[in-house]
């Protein structure tokens, strides 16, 4: 037993998609949120720079003595060093490790599809951990930068041409690269999973990093006796370095809920 | 006479737009631009965390003894209040004023657009400067969050159908107003130049307001006798918060020009 809470966070607002799954999966645990809003997005950013930032996120979630620590953003999670992340005192887990083990657990034909930001991308986290779990994949990876300024935006209705139009150019290659796995490595993707779905007519099977990565905090929590052994409902918390009346805003479009009473603004420095 | 270099800052890259116009029309002077890349971009985030950043950009340019500032980013020069702008000491100028003059002189039909950040539009600035010089001028807005993202991905062109779809987007509206001159509220916006006047049907004067702003400093600074008494090229400094060689890249495509060797990552904390 563990009644430590579980930290979470991210470059703003992404994050959510895997703490909403959390919070459905993990009812009785408390949640720590962490979204580094004021600095906002780290996929444009260098690689030198977001592994300075994510430590600094680390810190944070350390100082509320959590008991293990989800970066649930692709960026951080293709880019942190495994050095890095061995030598913190709690148990972390990116989003990479999670979904790629269900993609490669569900593709048939061995051609698995990456979409996420520049960085990401760049990285190649996730053809790599793919390709250390099934050495004969073919994995075919596409930037997709204007998607998070788009969700950011409130735009991911499939009605909206613009998204429409981003959503097309970004996933037909993969279409005629034949994939029938997705991995959808950005936590904001999810919210264009009915566009993603529409463009690609429904024959590829969408990967949520999020979820996967929710679903492996809880596999691991209770593997190793770390849950709560609280009843009711646990506390929720919500810190960011922008405006936190902004991330409530932000934070409706990714849980349909109201989080203002639970958000503080803090600075790192 | 004043040999001391003139401080320019922005976000990050868009301020470039402005910095070029200034190396064009005073060659002799010595130029620092601060850029702060590792927490752009400014447009999407509130109103205090951006005063809270453009007075810390501010210090560092105060720390290098310049004897101008100019604010060229259309997000800091429609937020930083009047007052912390008259405390400076020395002369500071966003690019707000400047724009607003020469709109003001070339308007026919005194119907005005303006196109920004959703901070920019927001705030109103560029509307309350044209109605404090043109009591009866109709000016009509238009957020532009995407214009950033694509620009600095390296989409600008209007033969790109998603730069295109999203132009018409956000400028049809202000066409059916019957606009005749418009605001180019945001540093980044010159380079949709070709893809603005397109769907604009080259019938809008645009007014750019990074070369507005390096006109009113020359003009300052000739009138106060404050230009540099030097007789060769100034000398050019860069700063940057994120990797040195990534703002080299992107501001390749703002200058057609090769600044790496003259530029510094530094930290603002």
């Amino acid at each position: 037993m563990d009644n430590r809470p579980i930290g979470v966070f991210d470059s703003g607002v992404g994050g959510l998609t895997a703490y909403k799954e959390l919070e459905a999966l993990l009812p009785n645990e408390d949640i720590i949120y962490f979204g580094d809003t004021g600095r906002l997005p780290y996929g444009s950013k260098s690689r030198e720079t977001i592994i300075d930032y994510a430590q600094q996120d680390i810190k944070f979630l350390l100082s509320h003595d959590v008991k293990f620590i989800l970066a649930a953003c692709g960026t951080v999670s293709s880019t942190l060093p495994q050095k890095v992340a061995d030598a913190l005192p709690v148990q972390y887990s990116g989003v990479v490790g999670p979904a790629v083990q269900t993609a490669c657990a569900l593709t048939l034909c061995g051609r698995i599809g990456v979409i996420g930001t520049n960085l990401t991308i760049r990285t190649n986290a996730y053809g790599k951990a793919i390709r250390a779990i099934k050495a004969d994949a073919h994995v075919f990876g596409n930037a997709c930068p204007l998607f998070v300024p788009l969700v950011e935006n409130g735009q991911f209705s499939p009605k909206d041409p613009i998204v429409r139009l981003v959503a097309e150019t970004y996933l037909q290659p993969l279409r005629r690269e034949g994939i029938d796995t997705l991995i959808l490595g950005c936590t904001h993707y999810p919210l264009l999973y009915d566009v993603i779905n529409e463009v690609l007519d429904y024959q590829v099977t969408l990967i949520d990093p999020g979820r996967e990565a929710a679903k492996s905090v809880q596999s691991f929590l209770t593997v190793n006796g770390l849950l709560s052994e609280r009843q009711q409902e646990g506390r929720r918390e919500f810190y960011v370095t922008d405006s936190a009346e902004d991330f409530c805003s932000v934070a409706k479009i990714f849980l349909q809920q109201d989080v203002s009473g639970s958000v503080k603004k803090i600075s790192l420095s």
